[in-house]
């Protein structure tokens, strides 16, 4: 069994092959500039825990990790040409850097390079597997428009707001695991078991991330704090918020819209606070990750095996920054 | 055996049924509205053609069919939005009508239900198949990119353009036509042989298309005659006009960019014929559709079986609208 440092570190040196021809260079080296800005690469590692949770890491899942991780990269190029994002991981955006119709199409090469690597199993599950990578890629499409959709609305409830994060950030955690059980060899049973323990790690990592935006380390966190209010984004804090607040309350946060971005984080924070909603998302957040830690127990394998999900459990959950 | 107008009914009856989920409207009606546009559907039923040359229709054919026009159609939605189109087939495109964030994301979704269909069909080839699939689309991502270079540089050889029409254009036939043989169980030369048959054929497509914008008859063309002239777009006649043409004749062209597009058209028109590009075009063409009739005498199967697809590349290279 190995820990998740030690398989980010594995998977780090085989994903840093090239995964694409050299020519035409205005084509790849947009796509080579933005798999170099590096992340966490967390998706690969679930799919290889995910295996190694049932048995011996296969070699078609360091493929499918592969195939995974440029999934998510060709989302992150095409989200941030639509959220017309500058900035990725503070370097520029590649549609930024390159203009959006490269970034059109480095997106889309990157999407089909992923399914290039899906073609290089030997396992005889490739249908089975090629069929939940699809239907995951196509609930993450669904996820960033009904992120697009609520930005133009004026209310978002609670569970439209759960829903959308489900699609657009758990899914692809859960399947990821998922696909490294089915090549463990996981029964039924377990692979849906472990694919609800990622959607509820999903949940639970982005509700801490609305919740850090606004009371995050802001030394460590290396964002300013309240980022979302500024933007005036959706976020778990602000759609309970809008769900509790009273007359009052509505009328400030109207008032605020034309405050400076100081004043406008000021008072939103007191407005949160009054509210109560800062530690009812310390608490939606700890009610997610108890779900996760109960799918995980839930599990039918040996308790030992789980210790290194457990562990990334509290990796993810457990910062400040 | 069928003619490509049977297949070509048979293929538009089963492509009629829905493809996409209902929910979000606001990303599955800009992909079921493009669809709805219509189009030749000329992929498909290569695809099947492919398949009934060496054996009766397959199932996975079908599957395989949609999936290569789903792929056709996200390339189509995504090229309008790097080429600001306004129409296609004489509406609005899906960037135009919906927006291109919606656009970006209605072709990605496109693509991954492509892929769907692929992960249904039956076939123990479906790697192989899967491989063929992805070489073609990054083909088809490599010659748009291509295409969107050569219009910001002044020249571009003929050898450079012939391979960005083979990889924008023709790759997507071959493919669709070996896709279908080897469902047929074609063996691999005459796998090979089909394919390059769809590279002459897509070729010999293009000059034409080429050569009917400056002498198509405009009743039947449905579009202004010309037209690539006037947005001084590259095409074989342009570049070899470039490569044959005296001093003068490239002043002429020169001052040709000021000119109003009635002038502009009638001026390139007289140095086109002046340089002998336009029989120059026409031999090109005749060409390619010899190459065609080649390779297709060369697949090793009865010749009463090729008479289909001789009847397609008749119908394709005949018209002069």
């Amino acid at each position: 069994m190995h820990s998740f440092e030690e398989l980010s570190a594995a998977f780090a040196t085989r994903f840093a092959s090239r995964h694409f021809p050299d020519h035409p260079a205005s084509l790849y080296d947009p796509a080579v500039y933005f798999l170099d800005l590096g992340g966490k690469r967390i998706r690969p590692v679930l799919c290889l825990m995910g295996n190694e949770l049932f048995g011996p890491i296969e070699d078609d899942a360091w493929q499918l990790a592969i195939a995974l991780e440029l999934f998510h990269n060709f989302t992150l190029i095409h989200d941030d040409i639509m959220d017309r994002a500058p900035l990725r991981r503070g370097m520029p955006t590649v549609h930024a850097k390159y203009g959006s119709s490269t970034a059109i199409l480095s997106g889309d090469v990157m999407l089909v390079v992923g399914y290039d690597y899906i073609s290089r199993i030997q396992s005889s599950h490739i249908r089975r597997i090629l069929q939940l990578y699809n239907q995951t890629a196509v609930k993450v499409c669904e996820g960033q428009q009904l992120d697009m959709d609520f930005e133009g609305r004026e209310q978002v409830t609670l569970d439209e707001y759960l829903q959308m994060i489900e699609l657009k950030t758990s899914v692809l955690l859960a399947a990821s695991l998922q696909i490294g059980s089915i090549l463990g060899g996981a029964g039924l049973n377990n692979q849906q078991t472990i694919y609800q323990f990622g959607i509820n790690l999903g949940l639970a990592f982005q509700i801490q991330d609305d919740y850090l935006d606004c009371y995050g380390d802001a030394s460590k966190f290396g964002k300013q704090v309240g980022g979302d209010i500024v933007a005036g984004k959706k976020t778990f804090l602000l759609i309970k918020t809008l769900e509790v607040a009273s007359e009052a309350q509505r009328r400030e946060i109207k008032a605020l819209e034309q405050a400076s971005p100081d004043e406008k984080v000021a008072g939103m924070l007191r407005i949160y606070q009054a509210c109560g909603v800062d530690s009812w998302v310390r608490e939606l957040k700890e009610h997610y990750r108890q779900e996760a830690y109960r799918s995980l127990e839930d599990i039918a394998v040996l308790s030992k095996r789980k210790e290194p999900l457990q562990h990334l459990v509290d990796l993810l959950l457990s910062r400040d920054h």
